[in-house]
């Protein structure tokens, strides 16, 4: 997706790049946040910031001075067209060699406004990927920047009519899609798989989880998702994707699907479809 | 480590910087050699060109032309010191947002080269990690750019009096120590774990594996290690390291070991412990 501008910050400086020796390269040592940005306001940036936070917490990076933080994206979205994607990447900063953070800390930010991506009019197809999702407690919910399975995963496949693919964990429960969370609605409920072993604790799902009656956490099994209801994919940047076809069954599409989306375009604007 | 030099290349074309959409940074999209130099040559060269061909093919990164490859990291260490680190980092190159590999890819290489760590002049003292590495067979023995299993457990002390912890894996089984490999002597051979679905298959590790009569991989226990007759980590920077103590339990010098090292040193005169 094409960039359209980017800044890099060590601790509050703006510097002119990126430090070869950054430990968000040399060890995917930080986390990132992927956003809409629409009509120049970062889309549920609360909640982004919120995830931020718990993951700085939890990897013990210091967490930007979040008045400062938010000032330097205002300004920076501002510049940006009325429907855009904003990146965020925060790392442990610059080290020298060796697993052992520094003891000073100054912590590397950089933001980037890409092109929105096409909107998906139909409901996507997707297919079961062959690379698992290892079990890791430790870094379980977090977007941080180790992501070799989903590049594997969605190098996959190169035939644009396919749209996602779903991975299992390597116990074979299903755990997310390369780039968004799933749920499947069985017995009248949504449910999507917990994030404390494996996946990512997304900003879309948990307003999902918190504003739509019955949607829980189960742990879901291929012949769950295969015999559901009705499935949809949700991620910050493009809401809630109806899926009409995963392998060889399809889906027809469901009324408790177009009212999830109604209930989301109200709640937030830059997702209602006819915006 | 204080950095000595540093070198960025996208394909072959030299650059300034490091580009800050590069898919290292953004999902540890890539793979890393640390290496020796001793001299004015990295030791054990082929075998970490051999393991950087290897883990490309696996990621299907683009592995850059090796005569070329060669000619830069040697004309680079030319200027080190008699003893030094090299660190070679190889990404997937300059991406747009998405998980997605780009169609034409030129892979990203950084050179870096560091001063030389201290010699260990006493025997090691480890402690157990709290941090496990997860079962992943996707990644399993690659030095690919994910390490944040690592830095977790790096982090987990401070004491400059323990000078390595050893990890467990999700199924409680020794993986590797934060930063090197294991060997436990029982029934009179050394033995290490196999690298098939976690840890990484260390350049000194398979020199021992080779040139030791009797070494093989097995699967240890915690228990296994407490219980071993002898202890010795291993790295391509520092060789064969003599474990002294593990928590409460501490061993003596051992012959096999001292003989281990001894065989090293003469294959490798950048080894020995008299050099």
């Amino acid at each position: 997706m094409s960039l359209l501008a980017s800044l890099v910050f060590q601790g509050k400086q703006r510097v002119m790049a990126l430090d070869a020796g950054d430990r968000g390269l040399a060890y995917g040592d930080g986390l990132f946040e992927t956003a809409l940005v629409h009509d120049g306001l970062v889309v549920w940036w609360p909640a982004h910031l919120a995830r931020l936070s718990e993951g700085a917490a939890r990897l013990r990076i210091p967490m930007p001075d979040v008045a400062w933080l938010a000032s330097q994206v205002a300004t920076f979205v501002a510049q940006a067209p009325a429907r855009a994607v904003l990146k965020l990447i925060l790392t442990r900063g610059v080290g020298g060699r060796g697993y052992a953070p520094p003891e000073a800390v100054e912590p590397t930010l950089v933001l980037s406004l890409h092109a929105a991506p096409a909107p998906w009019t139909t409901p996507l197809v997707l297919r079961w990927c062959d690379t698992r999702l290892a079990i890791q407690p430790a870094l379980a919910g977090l977007k941080h920047l180790n992501r070799l399975e989903q590049v594997l995963a969605r190098s996959e496949w190169r035939d644009p009519a396919i749209h996602e693919g779903l991975m299992l964990d390597t116990d074979g429960q299903l755990g997310c899609a390369t780039a968004a969370n799933v749920f499947a609605l069985r017995d009248g409920r949504w449910l999507t798989p917990p994030v404390h072993r494996r996946g990512v604790a997304g900003v879309a799902r948990a307003w999902v989880l918190a504003n739509e009656p019955g949607a829980a956490q189960a742990e879901l099994s291929a012949t769950d998702v295969a015999t559901a209801d009705a499935l949809f994919l949700c991620n910050a940047v493009r809401g809630i994707l109806p899926v009409g076809r995963l392998g060889d069954r399809s889906w027809a599409p469901h009324p408790a699907l177009a009212l999830l989306q109604r209930r989301l375009g109200r709640s937030e604007p830059a997702f209602d479809p006819g915006s």
